[in-house]
């Protein structure tokens, strides 16, 4: 049996005949020694063949890379001068004695130190892919924080409770992944988008603290970075108030970053408001490593000579800001294009600007092509206001207020990150976590002519707001909270609806009728008359968050066996397509002729 | 906020105000008092609201049972005489200061306490059926047994890889769940029946031990206890070895008894082949509680004149056995005629039997309607080989093999269950865990003409057994074992088969040619020429466990949300019809006219 990892291997176990397995990761001939570096999930050792051991060498002239190997040997120093301080290993050598083949290798595919391999040869050779040692990382960190997650739950009485992965479909929000029923001809399942109602039942019934490590499916169209299933930590409680709620998960969130990386975050993390997020920042999950921040200056433009900003400033549905970058004015010119370009994917039709040469002298320290359209004094009031001083650079934003919160928001994370940012000091590097709370109840979609959740359908309005429901939505904020981390969304959730004429209510404000509400969700409203406790809760998105801890590019790494953005599993070919005596059983068959060929 | 749970007030809070929440259990006035029996998940506080508390008294006044309400008072003894020992709360009582209903509730449709209630009723009211004390210790032992399950593999160096829900549709073995693909038209996922692949791989992978407690799908006519998906607590290892394996996961179950329900079993648990368990109680997962053996007597019967005997006496795919009852000789006839029936159910077409009164006086002290037809020294042979005294019930059973150890295997359960059986000291209570190993390879199904595997295609041969692939399957002995509790079948796994050309070998012996082989399995055929290593592993039914554990009837019974036996969610009425403009963006339509009219 094995003495311990290969990668733990160390001089504790000096002078100690040690048995290890793993694989082969480089094989070198050296001064006609042969030198193996063996690996396994802890690391790597470095293993010496003498040519004296004629058994063992003859064996390891055979071994190439990915041989699995078992090897037993010597613990000694490494010679003077050859220790690696990089490994746990890297001080001592196994000398070898024995070595057996346990299973040979064909030649990989691709070598598992090359950095730049595409996507889809990774995904194809998944398996190979995942032996790289920073996919083992990934892997193992999310294994801790999803145990540590757990640890602290289980400690506050929370109990993991399996809710169904075989749902009822309810198509509000995402699209559902269906599964036809063979039993129930003609019916479907739907793949849960998330346990929600089935967690607010479990607080109705009585089980007080609930939690989940879980997968949740939408079928969208896969931006970037999403899966089609993804998992979720899903949780929630009973008679709590929203500060309560949240001072136990963001402990949560701390208790994961303190026990697994050893990081220190806040010891209580700072609250937003959406409002004055959106105002500050232009946006609902700002990054507060970022040290710009919105001014609005619409106020300053109603009566320019300048239509760009005189009519946004005069529409109520419009928003005209100035960010200030300190430092800014050395921008180069190219720069600043380069920002008009990206600002342009948003929405925004320019960026303008103004670089304070000299914020004394107003307007001729002021360079910039719509300064003349501005009178003076308004210039010398977005001076002050911006708070510019000389050599500082400001960019504007006029357009439709999401226009501007996009493209300036956008902006503003792109300077932050950018090498002028991080050596102007307007980057902070670290952890900035940051509750963002009162968000509204409702968003108005101008297509559809009507108001949708903000959060979902049971989230609880603001004391006080229940009366906006009837008489003005758009004024209704809810009892949601979303915690932001550098600029992502790692969790949200919200205080729930527990009274059955409330939640009838929202279902009105969101053009849901009594019979289509009764039909989808009749079982809650049957459970909120029983007596359901107040309660409420959160979900935190365990592959993102696992991301950023790791420092990872895409969720791809952190996941073990991802789909692409074509939802497709390039490893097993999933989906594929399945025998006709299949379908006939779920009672379906297959559309159009042309996808039929296609089989 | 709550001072404690409901349940949890005891001697220790006497003279302390506490503040509870909890649902009203029952009220009751008595001698102008007011007694409310508030509950939580906790368990039971007796609340006194005195008159002399008008605004109190007056609100209690208004609640009725299930309402749900927060408490404060003074905790205090009560009075001599009253108390109730069955309560942790039951020494003391909380005399209300404050009582305010926190949401109230309709009436129940049925009395939490009525344990007379249809399933039906039950899933149909799930939320309130989830109130119920004892669904209430059942849902928490499951938690306990899963967190005590993961600290023990955490402890051990396992890690939990999340493997996926949307896969490959491999139509081996039972019927998939299939998902349609939007993305790629005419295609299909299917949710796992197992992550069998996907652990291998990551063993491959080198992540060298790994678990998951996962959610599996089976597509299958329900019997009573099943369920169209289900729990496993899912687990595979890498270079170690069948015996190896088996202790770790042993441990693992003794962990769990003693952790969660204080219950030592076995330092080691017994191990008994497949051949050995058949011969000796025709099942592969005997219980063992039960202390009746079957005792082959196939050799004495050849020549009888009796063909109920003689004819599987001299078939090789017959089976002659006797099963001595101690005691037995007292049975009415009334009680042998019902099992004659009970074993009808398993095909068999009678049960003979021998009464020995009087085990030295052959054949007189033997009162059977066989009697007659068996030679005396055949009869004496019987008697010895069965080891039967005076006062014993011999019964038989003879018929192909198959139907002896169903019929046989299951008279031999229930009259060790019996009143009968536990009255003569044939049961022994407890809990009797047990490994059965050396299962063979393959099964012959006589329909189709072809092996199965008994196991898994990817079950490693026993060593020495290889060769039996190509030259007799039905020799082939697996590497696989079951742990079996108390008769019923809690775990199994196997060592794995390792090498790319075993399985091959193996799928051939499967009548899986080459082409479909790489087909379907292909990415596991390469992953395993890459220097796989020896690995194994095994998977436990969680539901099943946690049903023994819970001592509960039915696996429905620990388990939040379940369906069925018509694969049906009555709660939230999953499966449902969805809509039309949903199945055509799956690129799917339904079959028949039938179907489509009845939505």
């Amino acid at each position: 049996m094995r003495t311990c990892y290969t990668g733990d291997v160390n001089k504790d176990h000096l002078d100690q005949t040690v048995t290890l397995f793993g694989w082969v990761h480089r094989r070198r001939d050296h001064g006609g020694v042969i030198f193996i570096d063996l690996r396994d999930r802890a690391g790597l050792a470095q293993i010496v063949v003498d040519p004296d051991n004629v058994a063992a060498f003859n064996t390891a002239e055979h071994i190439r890379n990915e041989f699995c190997v078992r090897i037993t040997g010597l613990v000694r120093l490494r010679p003077e001068g050859t220790s690696n301080p990089e490994l746990a290993s890297g001080g001592i050598e196994v000398l070898c004695r024995e070595i057996e083949i346990l299973n040979p290798s064909v030649t990989p595919p691709f070598q598992l130190d090359d950095d730049n391999l595409s996507e889809t040869t990774r995904l194809t050779h998944r398996v190979l892919d995942l032996r790289r040692p920073q996919m083992q990382r990934n892997l193992m960190l999310r294994y801790r924080v999803s145990i540590e997650v757990r640890k602290y739950l289980d400690n506050l009485g929370f109990i993991d409770i399996e809710t169904p992965m075989l749902t009822k479909s309810t198509p509000e929000g995402a699209r559902d992944y269906l599964v036809p029923s063979r039993v129930n001809a003609g019916q479907f399942f739907a793949l849960p988008q998330s346990p929600q109602l089935f967690k607010q039942m479990l607080m109705v019934s009585g089980f007080d603290r609930y939690y989940q490590i879980t997968k949740c499916f939408r079928d969208e169209d896969l931006r970037a970075d999403r899966q089609p299933e993804f998992t979720q930590i899903d949780c929630e409680t009973s008679f709590l108030n929203e500060v309560e709620i949240r001072e136990i998960f963001e402990g949560m969130i701390r208790h994961v970053f303190a026990s697994v990386q050893n990081v220190a975050l806040p010891a209580s993390f700072p609250t937003m408001t959406w409002e004055e997020a959106m105002r500050r920042y232009g946006s609902d999950k700002p990054d507060l490593r970022v040290k710009l921040e919105f001014v609005d200056v619409g106020d300053l433009m109603r009566d320019v000579d300048f239509k760009v900003f005189s009519a946004p400033a005069n529409d109520p549905a419009s928003r005209v800001v100035a960010l200030r970058i300190p430092g800014g004015a050395s921008m180069p010119r190219s720069e600043i294009d380069a920002y008009t370009k990206f600002v342009g994917i948003y929405g925004a039709k320019g960026l303008a600007y103004i670089k304070v040469n000299d914020a004394a002298a107003i307007p001729e320290g002021l360079q910039s092509p719509i300064v003349k359209n501005i009178h003076v004094d308004v210039l010398a009031q977005l001076i002050e206001r911006s708070g510019a001083q000389s050599g500082d650079l400001i960019f504007f934003g006029a357009d439709k207020a999401k226009v501007v919160n996009d493209a300036i928001g956008a902006l503003r994370v792109k300077i932050g990150h950018s090498d002028f940012g991080k050596d102007n000091g307007l980057f902070e590097a670290g952890w900035q976590p940051l509750w963002v709370v009162d968000f509204p109840m409702f968003e108005y979609d101008d297509e559809e002519g009507r108001y949708f959740a903000a959060h979902h359908p049971f989230t609880s309005p603001k004391d006080g707001h229940e009366d906006f429901l009837e008489t003005d939505p758009s004024q209704a904020l809810a009892k949601a909270y979303d915690m932001v981390l550098n600029g992502w969304e790692v969790g949200g959730g919200s205080v729930r609806i527990h009274r059955a004429e409330v939640q009838s209510k929202v279902f009105r404000a969101l053009n849901i009728g009594a019979e289509e509400a009764r039909d989808k969700f009749g079982f809650l409203l049957d459970a909120l008359q029983y007596g359901a406790p107040p309660h409420g809760g959160v979900a935190f998105g365990l592959d993102r968050l696992v991301t950023m801890m790791a420092g990872a590019e895409s969720i791809r790494d952190v996941i073990a066996f991802p789909k692409t953005q074509r939802a497709q599993c390039l490893l097993t070919q999933a989906p594929s397509p399945v025998d006709e005596k299949q379908l006939r059983e779920l009672h379906i068959r297959l559309r159009s002729p042309e996808v039929k060929a296609a089989q």
